[in-house]
């Protein structure tokens, strides 16, 4: 049997990702899965060849529209829409279909904040496409409908994980998270132009504005026995691929390196795609292009009693694309692992 | 008269920045200064033209050693070596010379805290140069020694005095500094080659190893009832020039947007080098490059609590090179802005 | 008496330039020089400093909108608008206004070229602001309309002009001029996105589809006896500012290096924004940055028989701003370098 | 049986890329590849993860010292060691072990070409590695030494080669290259530090000086009738990874653009790696990032009588590690294709 695999917003970066992995997933080079529907809103009609040259086996393909027609009859259909158009796919394509919504839709369980953050009614929460969080995989396993979490959640939620889980730091966290440019999208902006923001660094959506805020305290607050409170602060730095997030809170109680090292190594031990750098070493996300991995370091600050937590993630790939095709071989049943790398391309 | 300038260490990043100002500066172009003896150690004996081809007016001149001979008789000395070296210096040099010290050694009034960070006892301190902090235009006014402050400490200090000085947050502080390459100076090393730093970002010398921090410290204690803490995590990333500074604090009290941005703008009203943006618009370090400038914002973020504080400058400009001009300025008591640009060079 | 400048088009790259350096001038620094009505066109009515914050100075001005009224009354005005508007406005300013084009409307002289390139009647041509061609000094000394460059043409046609000047290549070229990403404009597009310019390059109006192709086959004809043919290749390269131009042609007789760098160095001996770099170095984009240099090389390859001429500008300062200003100088009869740094904001 | 790979010179980028590729080879991940011996020089003793954290598969491995006892015992051998060193070991290695050099010791067959180049006695040819190259293909195919070509040569021989071997274009080509800074390698330098390259463009090696002339020439006159003489200028350029090629060379004839589109489509049709854009699509090298493909395109200049070649590689996968891993599963008997992506990491 091969299962078919549509994606609607085929033509963003998103989509882009998602394609380049599913042509080098072992299931399409056996002929198990096969490519379907490719759709997209103003592109619809163009080759594919013209929109993303670097998937030249698929050149000459023809970007379709998006709508329930062209992506009903496929086993798995990915969405790359913007907010506000999973709910309504959701409902119209079959319950056996695999879902998995790239976009914030389904990820928020807690509607006011929904709605307080995406200003339309909410529309409920899917199983959240994080399976490093405890009991995720589970849920993911076997699910006919997903949530991809944001990109900075997902960077954030890796790095400090384990210091919440343990107690070790206070729910009240700073985050500052430096994001190369391809988080904005593939949509013409002045602001986001080579020539602004090449050679240059600016925070944006700052002071709780931005909407991964809220997703970023659900996460860390389903391992934490009282809420926990964010402080997040976005910078845009002039790199393709890449978030660098680095997030300090108080201590708890008085904690040696060793023991944050240990807590650390024991809660990602068995995980494919998280890696807990040696002591001293830090994440650079050069190191993680390309792969699904997260790389992550924790230290205790004693000068200022802090624990700094540091990750590492190619947004497009663990932040986006990957983490979807990982949730895709957990709903499918196909070894978590396949068709992802763990090697960055680097430099 | 003729005010004659020498460098030592002159064939460094910020030795060729200040090489750079003083070549346009007025008092140069109308014969007032002139540019006296240029120092290295390994590059002694070397054509300008072949080390820095970006000052073509010197092509011809040789880069002499840096010792007391080739120092002596010059009106102002610009220091541009790595620490440890400038005490002896600066007491073979005459009282009367304006010596300006662009290495940490006179930094720091605490000698432990130096001798913990920098490893050899402590040389004293001198008048600090960041002239927009209270009452240092005075000391630095007709001064013949003055210590140039740290990239990092200038961007975070212009960013939080104002709010430190009014008791706006609390004394425990989280920075997220983001620093283009070039702040870690003119020699070879892998971790810093091009291919290991352009499209990677890293954080590096975290919690609490950056000599910077207590410098940081000393600067924000010096206007808080209280001893500040800072938390300080230095991330490096892919351009050239610029620092974007984000630093957050819980809020003493309850404080609105409006309340914060009127303590931003008097605190800075007659700085003719620090800017607060409009509300709402943050500041951007391409906005600033090759220019004096610090633009600053200041926003309250209710949801968590604190006060988000960010900051642009050019490292090698308002972090160095364009500060140790303003401070040359002070001292020979020339007009403060001579030599230096507000506007930056954008995109 | 004091000079009155406005600028029509003044939010896109050249304007923002143009008003950098005027900032800088001395004649605005005394008080000769004065910044009047900087227009737009959607952007009429906004503040400066939301639209240009790298110039403090200007943050509370207002854009007009580009028409006759709002540009008369001035002694010079720059006109940084697409082609196709400049004659109309050109017509309606006094004779005694100085208007210098950046546009492409006034730039070759023969009227099929033009149509064939722009797709409109040929306006006419004005004084073509490259002071260091032979006669063109003498031409755009006290001028009142004067013709802006293209960037590709300055960096092609300084890098050449000696050896075609000299007869030592034959009239067939081949120009490949790798090009920063600020020379396409500040208006939205997907292609020039951060995410499609970092980390690629790509050639782009090839085939001698870029409209200054005749623009530099017009200028070294002007020195040649016979015409001479251009193959030109634009590469767009992920840098902000920066022009390098790689030029080969077969030799016109045998020569050997030291002739060569003779010819050149007699070439521009009094040129102040040209330098002939030592034999053996190559020019380099970063030294220019921001100033009005041009950095030239000419290299004899024996192996194949060829000339290498290469250049390197700052495609919005000797590109465009820093040419606008120069002309501006020698068109008022002030010193032709006023304003203009020779050094470069490196690195 | 399981095919044993060993990597000397293994720390460096060529030896880094060879490692992530043999990381997804489906072999590897099916058990029939190991990794054997990795090695190096100043690096011995090292961990993998301490030097390419890129690999966290490898981070616990040892690099051993590059010698024949280290190297020996293995099916395959990498060698990604500086020109010098590969004949020795070749000898050393025996003859049904399969060594594919990545250093320039193999790939010139003139004897004095190489002398004049490298400066060492010329230690003889083998089979090249480009396998699009007419005859290449079997000449690798059980092949027990292997030359891997250089980088520069790879792109300029495939955007080049359709157009020589149809009499396209006169045997007088000017190339341009322009490359990402990885080319360089993993070595310290002050020229190759971030601050001196990002934003930055610069030739280097010119006028026929680039070792990788004469490569080219040797490529090119293969499937000509008379010699070819090339100008080679390389330009360096912001980026991590990537060649842009552009050549240009009067036509033979006149010729169209359609006969020209075909010559080039004929030429790759059954070529996995090499894909011929579409008329108007000019290659951009972030579409080939971190996959093994090759983009071409080829334009009539008709204005200049020239025909404009084009290509895009990664130098670090199609120019070298790629070109490695397509080399050994040809000299292996494996489906050529294996391992290798056709896709980009785009953006």
């Amino acid at each position: 049997m091969t299962i078919s695999v549509a994606i609607a917003g085929a033509t963003g970066y998103a989509g882009g990702e998602i394609l380049r992995l599913l042509l080098g997933h072992p299931k399409f080079l056996s002929g198990e899965l096969s490519i379907g529907a490719l759709t997209g809103a103003s592109n619809a009609g163009s080759r594919v060849g013209d929109l993303m040259p670097h998937l030249p086996q698929l050149a000459d393909r023809i970007i379709e529209d998006t709508n329930v027609d062209t992506l009903s009859g496929h086993d798995v259909v990915f969405l790359g829409l913007p907010h506000g158009h999973s709910a309504a796919i959701g409902r119209a394509l079959g319950e056996d279909t695999v879902v998995i919504d790239c976009a914030a839709d389904f990820r928020l369980r807690d509607a006011a904040e929904w709605e307080s953050y995406y200003g339309l009614p909410h529309p409920g929460s899917w199983p959240y496409g994080i399976p490093e969080m405890p009991g995720h995989r589970e849920q993911l396993s076997g699910a006919r409908r997903i949530a991809v979490p944001g990109c900075f959640p997902t960077g954030a939620t890796l790095a400090l994980l384990p210091a919440v889980a343990a107690g070790l730091i206070e729910p009240d966290v700073a985050i500052t998270s430096v994001t190369g440019v391809s988080g904005a999208g593939k949509k013409a902006s002045v602001a986001m132009l080579g020539a602004e923001t090449m050679g240059s660094l600016k925070a944006y959506n700052t002071a709780g504005r931005h909407r991964h805020t809220p997703e970023i305290e659900q996460n860390l607050g389903e391992v934490s026995t009282v809420p926990v409170t964010v402080s997040f602060t976005p910078v845009l730095a002039p790199l393709p691929r890449g978030i660098l997030t680095t997030a300090t809170a108080r201590v708890a109680r008085a904690v040696t390196q060793e023991e944050v090292s240990e807590v650390y190594e024991a809660f990602y031990r068995d995980e494919p795609f998280v890696a807990v750098l040696a002591p001293g070493q830090q994440p650079q996300t050069q190191n993680v292009v390309g792969s699904n991995m997260c790389h992550v370091q924790a230290e205790v600050d004693v000068r200022s009693h802090r624990l700094l937590a540091t990750s590492a993630i190619d947004n497009l790939t663990k932040g986006t694309g990957g983490a979807a095709v990982q949730c895709m071989n957990l709903a499918l049943g196909w070894p978590e692992t396949s068709g992802l790398a763990r090697a960055g391309v680097t430099p």
